[in-house]
């Protein structure tokens, strides 16, 4: 998702050093001191605008969240979401990285589990590599998780939603909870990203699945 | 799958009684002293003209298996297969019954793994009671199968293999090693069943999965 040139995102991140983390490599090991509490942290790779990650910490306060986007101007959409929060989000912060990066930012076990929402979907096989579950990505994500970690991944992608499912398998993890439309019969806890809503509205399914990692 | 009428078929079958168990209820918890050892034991419902079975018997002599089929003139296959197998194959069953039928041949945890293979579709939604991954058979398999016990299925039916996947999902259950092209890449201990062999040849994708009674 790239939104039109923000010339005054980089700004406003800049201005927010307390929300949008500037070197998030300082804080390798250290996110249990950036939030003051030792909740478990749950982390989203390709945040957005950010509608999915501040509505799950508005709605968890006993988690703590980061969500993880490329590109200043989009994230910036999640910035002012959390500005215009009164007394703002103290259980969410924003990393304007990239996510083939994790290792650099999260120690082993660090992160308590990982969403994917919506992830670009690059369809031509010569791109498969980019795809947010390709297994060079999952090796990461279990490099940053504990043992028995989840991989929690929505999409409106058919395409990309079978290559999950199968990739996923493939590096030996165990699959939960999967639906193949999931507003068919909506969970209450279901939270929203802007796609979801988008593609829901639409009539179009959406597909979920929780991924873990086997220690055995 | 209902072949032609065979009148011979339960003669046949009648004359066998050592390998088409004729009252397999009296048997029930004592699979162990029918077969005469210790060894693990794997049913397959819905066994057709047994070609998975036979095959899977052959290659594994350390795991006794049970075939079980609803058809006298569909079994019967199965049972020549066994006649002509020089020596016989003495760690395969096959029992004319019922699958939904279960609990009154084998106690709790006297099946160590349970096989579906091309299970008939029932494609319209008020039958989906008879799907063999329908709840109430999912039900009858935690049944005999001991804690974290597996299925493995196989399809060539797209709506019975995503059916399956959401039931057995919402059954709580753990979906391991899906495969939607098993045959793109056939792992060498696949043994073919008779629809495998007949839709693969045609270039159709199988589906398979693994799913794994969650006990916690
Ligand atoms: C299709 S959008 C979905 C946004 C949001 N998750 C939703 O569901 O509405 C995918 C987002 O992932 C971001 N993204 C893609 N690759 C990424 C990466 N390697 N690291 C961080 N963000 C990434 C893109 O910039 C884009 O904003
Ligand atoms: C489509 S055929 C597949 C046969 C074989 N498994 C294969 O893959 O080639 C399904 C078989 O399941 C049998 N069957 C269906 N429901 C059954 C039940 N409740 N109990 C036992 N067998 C059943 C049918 O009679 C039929 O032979």
């Amino acid at each position: 998702m790239r939104s039109r040139y923000k010339p005054w995102a980089a700004d406003l991140i800049a201005a927010n050093p307390e929300i949008v983390i500037p070197n998030p490599e300082q804080q390798k090991g250290k996110w249990k001191e950036v939030f003051g509490n030792d909740k478990p942290l749950h982390i989203e790779v390709g945040t957005g605008k950010g509608r999915f990650i501040l509505g799950m910490a508005k709605a968890n306060p006993e988690v703590n969240y980061i969500g993880i986007e490329l590109f200043d101007s989009v994230i910036v959409s999640a910035l002012e979401g959390v500005l215009e929060t009164e007394g703002g989000i103290p259980n969410l912060r924003l990393l304007r990285v990239n996510g083939a990066d994790l290792l650099e930012f999260f120690e082993k076990g660090e992160v308590d589990r990982l969403y994917l929402n919506f992830s670009d979907p690059w369809p031509k096989t010569r791109h498969a590599k980019r795809r947010l579950t390709y297994k060079t990505f999952l090796a990461l994500y279990e490099s940053v998780l504990p043992e028995n970690g989840e991989i929690h991944f929505k999409t409106d992608n058919r395409g990309l939603f079978e290559y999950s499912l199968v990739s996923m398998s493939e590096y030996g993890m165990l699959l939960k909870d999967v639906s193949l439309d999931l507003h068919a019969n909506e969970p209450e806890w279901n939270i929203m990203t802007e796609y979801e809503e988008k593609f829901s509205k639409k009539g179009q399914p959406i597909y979920r699945l929780e991924a873990q990692f086997n220690a055995n």
